[in-house]
């Protein structure tokens, strides 16, 4: 996996992710889906793969990763998990275990893990946990799981109280990204993993964000091109963070910004009838507007982030939930440390940082009467 | 946590576990159960303690540490889960899951597990897998926990197919022995911990085998003075093995002897009857056995261990199960890669090796005509 030449430039590009023995390689190409196999074959010295996915990304795309493999020389074993978030659950973790071990999984087999973010999470949760860990590489075939989940090790379950409350980190070993793939994603998931895009721009890089402005019309065609330098300007970005703060003591935390809303609001709707995504996009709306109030970032800050999300696709107000509801949702947010939560604001486009904030302090009274738009 | 002076010697020691920032102390002492409190209190700054143990453990200790606990002024919430290797499930563990999130939980508590293996393994995994990993102090009241269990940060589930196939490495923050409890620990539980003493005995150090030998008779008394310096080199054994290889790429490997076949033994059993140092002692004086047979160790070397093992209370020959019994038992052993086992062999008294066996290799047909004694 050296680094693409110069005339390889508008298809290919490697993001490493520096973290000593745990390090690896972002790998991201064009109709690469079916190259997986010797590198997997080679890099890991597996013998066999059990493949993870949903139905519908098992039936357009499994087949195809299969061979890949096949060829490579690797067993593969193929498994599904329903649809959906309210799939990365105890249950499902459970019937991997057996169904892996059934399988025969040894310390020598690898998950790969093809799908979205709920598929990343899940099989990263099982690799982690089974024999104390086993190898994943991670194929995200969303948007929002080629900038965000699939990179930095976090993998997560969720319980009755709320979202990825259980998890672990642990490293991918390779994370394979095929632009191609995203020509079929539907614009709706589309625009809720362009989300995660602008978050990175948002705290981290005002050229970046620029340069999604200008674009921002465009890119919703969905065209590999176009996406692969912004994308892997992303991923770099996410490799950043991780790099320097790899269990999210500090600087990751700025990862989380647009999120303590975001899950409460995911919370509130139980998972159901909105996206991550989407979710993401409304909380980051919020907490620019709250920076500004806060008066940590300059006026205009959050107009010009409203204005981006739209642009992309996304809807930026609050759902009019009551406020007591939002404070409850809050309450249950890993972050919070003895009452208080970590709060991401921005300090304008580009910068971020966190305050340590109340509930009621993040979401005071007045947002009750109107939880809907600032 | 200084190094005990020479004054206390008697009833004090403190091994460390050096592994860089997540370094930690063991704390031996004799009724230091009382004096818990105040140390995690300084030590983790936590404000509340998530106080596991199982019913007996809790019935008789629970009260004093969770008394401790509160005089240091953390919050304490208490959680049992019924008694037995088979209470160390996954369901056991979503309760935990959900009970500890209904108690408030969040990162800043700490889990204080307070009971034998399961407790530790158990609440271990937990911790482990909370909020992707919270604190756990770990309060061995068997003796088994004190030499083996509570120290090195394994973590252990057993699913469907085995024991302890799922899990996680989440080191301790502190482990805390007092030496007391030992003295109501039911004879057939103690001499199951001594089978682990006599392993880090066998494996790695000689002289203190030569010690357990002199001392067999006396230890079975269960008297604290006496043990003190036996379970504090036992410990410094396991420390020092640990450091070497946190995450059991080699040298921690050696600390499987007797392992391949005890598992095998626990698990043809179905955990009833069968107590883990019971099975361990029985696997490692097969072991021995194969490994005279082998040419790896001298003769005698096996007779030496299995009249130890006896001494302290421990049977030796393996249970009369058919042969495609034990090699069925073995083929799920998690140290299994592509087919075969590192087994781990004796090379004479205190010095071992693994070797890589198929499953027929470490249990030959003749051993199914004579599953019993060699």
């Amino acid at each position: 996996m050296s680094r693409s030449g110069s005339a390889a430039r508008a298809t290919r590009r490697h993001v490493r992710v520096a973290l000593g023995e745990r390090s690896y390689g972002i790998e991201i190409g064009r109709g690469s889906l079916g190259e997986l196999g010797p590198v997997v074959a080679r890099l890991l010295g597996a013998r066999q793969a059990l493949l993870v996915s949903v139905p519908p990304v098992a039936q357009r795309y499994g087949a195809g990763v299969t061979r890949s493999l096949r060829r490579a020389g690797l067993r593969v074993k193929r498994f599904t998990v329903p649809d959906g978030e309210r799939s990365k659950n105890l249950t499902q973790v459970r019937r991997l275990y057996d169904a892996f071990l059934d399988a025969g999984a040894d310390r020598s087999s690898v998950v790969v893990a093809l799908g979205g973010g709920v598929v990343g999470d899940l099989a990263g949760f099982v690799a982690a946990t089974l024999f104390r860990g086993i190898p994943v590489v991670q194929v995200p075939t969303s948007l929002l799981a080629m900038v965000d989940s699939s990179v930095g090790g976090k993998t997560g379950v969720n319980v009755r109280r709320g979202k990825n409350l259980v998890g672990c980190f642990h490293q991918p070993r390779l994370v394979w990204i095929d632009l191609e793939v995203l020509r079929s994603l539907p614009p709706r998931q589309f625009a809720a993993g362009m989300a995660e895009l602008v978050k990175h721009a948002a705290i981290r890089d005002a050229v970046l964000f620029d340069r999604l402005e200008v674009q921002a019309a465009e890119l919703r065609a969905q065209e590999p091109d176009r996406l692969l330098p912004l994308l892997a300007r992303s991923c770099e970005i996410k490799a950043e963070v991780v790099r320097r703060d790899e269990r999210e003591t500090g600087l990751r935390m700025l990862l989380n910004f647009g999120h303590t809303l975001g899950h409460a609001l995911e919370s509130l709707k139980r998972y159901r009838g909105i996206l991550h995504g989407e979710a993401v996009a409304r909380g980051m709306a919020f907490a620019a507007r709250r920076s500004e109030e806060l008066d940590l970032a300059p006026r205009g800050t959050a107009e010009r982030l409203q204005s981006l999300l739209e642009r992309v696709g996304l809807a930026t107000d609050l759902l009019p939930f009551p406020r007591s509801a939002y404070l409850a949702a809050m309450a249950v947010d890993k972050k919070r440390q003895g009452g208080r939560i970590r709060f991401v604001a921005l300090r304008g486009i580009g910068r971020a940082e966190t305050v340590s904030l109340l509930p009621r302090e993040i979401l005071p009274a007045r947002w009750g009467r109107r939880p809907g738009r600032a």
